[in-house]
């Protein structure tokens, strides 16, 4: 689960490339973006959080909006470039400034129940990697904290999704030229973003209504863990009794439906951070913080992560997961079944909102409360970083257990049984 | 003069080009505009109106910020594409939309006594040329009304610099290369802006204290009237008795100097619009809305254009000129000396912060309040819009005249005689 505003950075060159020239799937997938993610509504204001290097798609989305009758569209575009020079120049004191209108422009989007639009994807890659991490870790932006007020109210139809640019392609596709790269990553998401249906807000509403009918499944059985099983796995994760499912399809506290995050494939909820038992072994690489973590294999006993170790990346993963307690216990645990368009690419995005649609996922650290009822709010896992763990498969099968200790087929070769 | 968020458009290329590869050049023009023009001060915060296409200085800026001590450096990137979006497709009642967040930072800009940096030059030119007028005038973002109460409450200090892109320098410079126009424009800012000095603050420190004298000089003499006698000029433009002469250097209420234009050659001030009497050859092209007037001629009569004729571009100004009442009087009078180095270089810029340096000119429409004395403010030109016309040279001469109705020189062959 991605929000808006969480992760976004930057790049010098805006031009779109092979998509850019072809301007009917930039047409296209605005309007998916204006019209069914965020489903925005004549007379709303409209805020766009994008990068410098992603004009072509924020114009598109622009000219969409008011099509579908705006009443204004607000762009904000979020520079990495200059959260370097902040880190690299800014005195020390000033790290952790945040105007007092940035907050109060968000707090002001829910309070006129506008409609927000996010544009994810890596545009800058590696760009803050040579800088003092401690310096790093104090500016949190675009992140602010009121984006998560405003989620938790409920008062914004909003989706995020995302949108390629050279530099992005050229990382996830280093062996293809820049030009190839960047047509290769336009298909891709053409494709996820089900672009290449006749009608790909009907494929997205019978996906949806696939994924929300396993959710609803889900939450009837009242499952008090959920067992996967496959090469290298053997991990039970315990369910607290308010844990609910939930799918990408939101709906606001005015009634207006939206889909949060383009594409998902995924259902989640907030585990018990105390009843995660037995071993797991990764089936995605992990990208963190540029650097990729590989064969990722995990112990877990009485909810904590007891012993970890990797191929690849295991230093920044143990050094990340020592930022707090919880930061070792699950926050999340969702799950993707083989249908699913992201894990059949078998490509590493770099950009989680697509990276976390491949496969079923457990997550390192913060939950999210509103996949939990009210009574159990105060059991989610707490931390100060959220880290996703690809874990499913074609050979992995997940079951649910039964307060008697049964075991019911959940999915299997990676399609639904419930 | 000219405000920031005053008029700025966008472009579709980021790229530097010449100077973008220069960061010495980059680096010394953002100190110049954040140090000398801007003159930030440790724990400011700074803020960036700028364009896509101007990432490049716009990073130098912030760096340069940074390093002066700034407490954090917020960037606004008003896309002109997005612009034309709005004006092609919104509903009709939504054309005068602003969200109320926009007015509420200028004002918080003022309230926590920030620093402001506007990029000018035409980044788009052209881009809203072919639509409908009546509802491109409907929209007067990026400028806000909130803007010219912060400048007047003196809460902010603030400046404006020219940013080169490729598609204002083809404008400029279209028999040139795209680079060679890049390269050119570059080296024509870099001029004016005085980097080519050893020491360009002091440079402008000296040239402001010449402006600055014959401002107090004309202050001092207190005229009636200026009068401008060259070929096909014989103009006398009457003044008000609370008419002040200002030139671009200017101090906040809490002390601050700051140089508002970047390049400033001008002393101005408000005349009166009842008595301005004579005909005026214009000495340069003027730039209007895309077309060029060549050739103007004007007569005045009790303040008012009651004749005008021009080889090309004449029906655009007299159509611009019928707006209102106040748009065939006088708002402004400025005076520029012969050592001004816009008017030197004898090139159109199509951007009036530098336009209006390269020779003495008047203008139509709206005058600037604070160039008047506090009883005369009434008295001040009122109108919708405001053009610069160039009436100046090296052979117009211009003379005050006294209580007495005699003649004093003040500027003679280029050259200040006070």
């Amino acid at each position: 689960m991605r929000y808006v505003d969480g992760s976004l950075a930057a790049l010098d060159s805006p031009r779109m490339g092979s998509a850019g020239d072809d301007g009917e799937l930039l047409r296209r997938y605005a309007e998916l973006i204006v019209g069914f993610g965020a489903n925005v509504q004549r007379g709303q204001i409209v805020a766009i959080s994008t990068e410098p290097g992603k004009e072509a798609l924020t114009r598109a989305l622009a000219a969409a909006a008011y099509r579908a009758g705006a009443s204004f569209v607000d762009v904000n575009s979020f520079d990495t470039y200059v959260k370097r020079a902040r880190i690299e120049f800014s005195e020390e004191e000033f790290l952790e400034v945040v105007p007092s209108w940035y907050g109060e422009r968000m707090l002001a989007l829910g309070e006129q129940r506008c409609a927000r639009i996010g544009l994810t994807g890596p545009a800058a890659p590696g760009l803050l990697d040579d800088l003092d991490p401690e310096r790093t870790g104090r500016d949190r932006l675009p992140f602010i904290a009121e984006a998560v007020t405003v989620v938790n109210a409920r008062t914004t139809n909003w989706t995020a999704a995302s949108c390629p640019t050279p530099e992005w392609a050229q990382l996830v596709h280093p062996s293809l030229s820049a030009e190839d790269a960047l047509a290769r990553l336009w298909e891709q998401i053409a494709h996820v973003c089900r672009l290449d249906e006749e009608d790909p807000v009907a494929a997205w509403r019978s996906r949806m209504d696939r994924v929300g009918a396993a959710a609803a499944a889900l939450d009837e059985r009242r499952f008090e863990a959920l067992h996967f099983a496959g090469p290298g796995t053997d991990l039970t994760v315990g369910l607290l009794a308010g844990s609910r499912w939930i799918s990408a399809r939101f709906s606001t506290i005015d009634g207006i439906e939206h889909f949060p995050n383009l594409p998902s494939e995924e259902t989640f909820t907030a585990p018990d951070p105390e009843r995660v038992d037995g071993v797991v072994r990764c089936t995605k690489p992990l990208v963190l913080q540029g650097s990729i973590v590989r064969d990722l294999r995990v112990r877990f006993e009485g909810g904590r992560a007891i012993e970890l170790e990797a191929s690849s990346g295991e230093r920044t993963l143990r050094s990340l997961l020592s930022r707090d307690p919880g930061a070792l216990r699950l926050g999340e645990v969702a799950l993707v079944d083989g249908n699913g368009r992201v894990g059949a690419l078998d490509t590493i995005f770099f950009d989680t909102l697509l990276d976390e649609n491949a496969a079923s996922h457990i997550a390192f650290g913060q939950g999210y409360e509103f996949s939990v009822e009210e009574a159990d709010r105060e059991r989610v896992n707490k931390s100060g970083l959220h880290v996703d763990v690809m874990i499913g498969g074609e050979d992995v099968n997940v079951s649910g257990v039964t307060s008697g200790g049964e075991r019911v087929a959940v999915l299997e070769g990676g399609a639904w049984r419930v």
